[in-house]
């Protein structure tokens, strides 16, 4: 993996002064001028453009299903994989809305699906092991799922996509993503667990304490944050990760979605930190500790609609408002051209 | 003004039946699933359709500018009404990406515009007089607005547009909106002023003295929501208020934008209760005071973006999160006809 290098800020008072001339008083688009700044400095360039936004979910199984922390059964995750090949899920119906070429990777769905299902294939594992007792995969089980996201994205940028919505579906991923979390953010596992896909209240105490478990008997393995992602991640986490990581080194603006993908988003910016600079976090979820994660990162998500499903609807959701962030830039006139009066000094 | 009923209930739990059964954790589509009742309940429907959105530009000149509380001078309105019709401003360019119909409409911009000028030439009078001294409109102009705005909307309607986005442009309409505020909601000026178009501390300060003296000099008098709108609106705002209370009396949804839309909005409301049930309110600005009126009025904005333009640029950039509402409601799969389990009870 090479070095995500910084943002070239070269172009930002150029990139300012543009939006600052559109006839509106200054600062009146808010986030979206700070949307249509970024995009700018990622493409380098006043005019972006986005193109063919690109949606991968990411599916998975997990282990730790075995220590009762989610209410729905993992069977569900294959279930939902053909839902969403069948196209009923939430993210066929917002992917279609918004214009998305919507990819489903079976990163490890234990499941034998036939090769004529039309999802990617890229099965690692019958689901990884459970994380309390092992870890949850093998360090080259790591490497492959990272550098085959990698890969499925460096595909997408040559086809010509410019911005990629990364979601995930995996029964029992809320765990691992919190686990994940307690570790980098260096925060207790109560802090970091949440309802999931709707735990009750004992559920969700039994879930930290597993979390809190786990991540104690792997504590003097967890040094790298490669490390962390080996030991409580999953499969479609890791993969994205690897996704993630290869979009910003391609210049391609990243739309993170909700808890899970924010927790893979983590383990990237741990790993190169220039990495967040090409980030746009869609929005907080319900999921409780996702706040705080986004906290710990230092961003500001877009909306705050108290979504909790996952599958990368967030950051598809999102894309409306980056597309409405670079038309104002290329399509508003200026003051000047419009004959229209600015503020009195 | 025929009177608005409230919502019919009935539909309500097989509404709620139909979101919960959807292949998603219950209430994981959040804001989405509050926006998807709501729409189904104004449409009287299992099945809703957004249909012809259409948006609304009143554009008016205020005579309380001479009193020193804008930046930017007053022939700014009719240049940027100028600017609208060239297709140069923020809201042509929302407007197109959202595919809505948009519509400027001259409500009493201070200039004569040629009969050439693609706009509604429904123009009461050059300007408002100066709420400072005397009532900012007669009754009868009061009422022609009203009237003009409902008829506005009704032929929109009859041509098949169910949702409507209202947004405005008036140097001045800030101070309008919060004399209005202030006297609506039972709150000192200083709690409703805000910076406008990029007003100083000193300039806000001076801003809330003249609504406090102008509140004070018609006290008397603002006894109804239409004395209110006479003393101290605009012709732009009573236009809005007339063609919103249309919208909700013809089971429209009506997309309110905003400080200065949710100021016409606190009118309707106190004009007509029920109006509230079909409103969707686009965002929280970053105009001082918004947040509060929302409050008062008991009402959840959709976005929070730091907005603060006006001209209906909120209303219809939240419309894209109304149409997912609309397409999980209609097209994602249930648990039963995907064959996803259900979470344990």
């Amino acid at each position: 993996m090479k070095t995500i290098p910084p943002l070239d800020k070269k172009l930002e008072l150029t990139l300012q002064h543009k939006i600052d001339h559109k006839t509106k008083p200054l600062g009146a688009l808010g986030q979206l001028e700070v949307l249509a700044r970024q995009i700018g400095l990622i493409q380098q360039t006043l005019t972006p453009r986005l193109s063919k936004p690109t949606a991968f979910v990411f599916a998975g199984d997990h282990g730790i299903t075995e220590a009762g922390i989610s209410p729905y059964p993992q069977a569900v995750t294959a279930q939902m994989v053909l839902n969403f090949v069948r196209g009923g899920a939430a993210i066929n119906v917002f992917a279609k809305q918004m214009g998305f070429e919507l990819h489903i990777v079976d990163a490890g769905v234990n499941y034998a699906f036939d090769d004529t299902v039309p999802v990617l294939h890229h099965k690692i594992a019958h689901g990884t092991q459970n994380f309390l007792s092992q870890a949850a995969m093998t360090p080259a089980q790591c490497q492959q799922a990272l550098d085959t996201g990698a890969k499925l994205v460096e595909a997408a940028v040559v086809s010509g996509s410019n911005v990629f919505a990364f979601g995930e579906m995996g029964i029992g991923n809320t765990t691992s993503a919190a686990a994940i979390m307690s570790v980098l953010c260096g925060l207790p596992a109560s802090q970091c667990t949440g309802r999931g896909t709707g735990l009750d209240d004992a559920g969700v105490q039994h879930k930290a304490k597993v979390i809190s478990q786990a991540v104690a008997a792997h504590s003097g393995s967890l040094s790298t944050p490669q490390a962390v992602l080996q030991y409580l991640g999953g499969f479609e986490i890791a993969m994205m990760v690897g996704a993630m990581l290869a979009a910003a080194s391609q210049s391609a603006v990243v739309l993170v979605d909700g808890f899970i993908s924010t927790a893979a988003a983590l383990v990237a910016a741990k790993m190169q930190p220039n990495f967040l600079q090409y980030c746009v976090f869609s929005h907080c979820s319900h999921e409780s500790g996702h706040a705080l994660m986004l906290q710990h990162l230092g961003v500001t998500p877009v909306l705050n609609l108290d979504l909790r499903l996952g599958e990368g609807t967030g950051a598809v959701l999102v894309y409306p408002l980056l597309q409405a962030a670079v038309n104002f830039l290329n399509d508003m006139t200026s003051f000047e051209d419009a004959g229209v009066s600015e503020a009195n000094a």
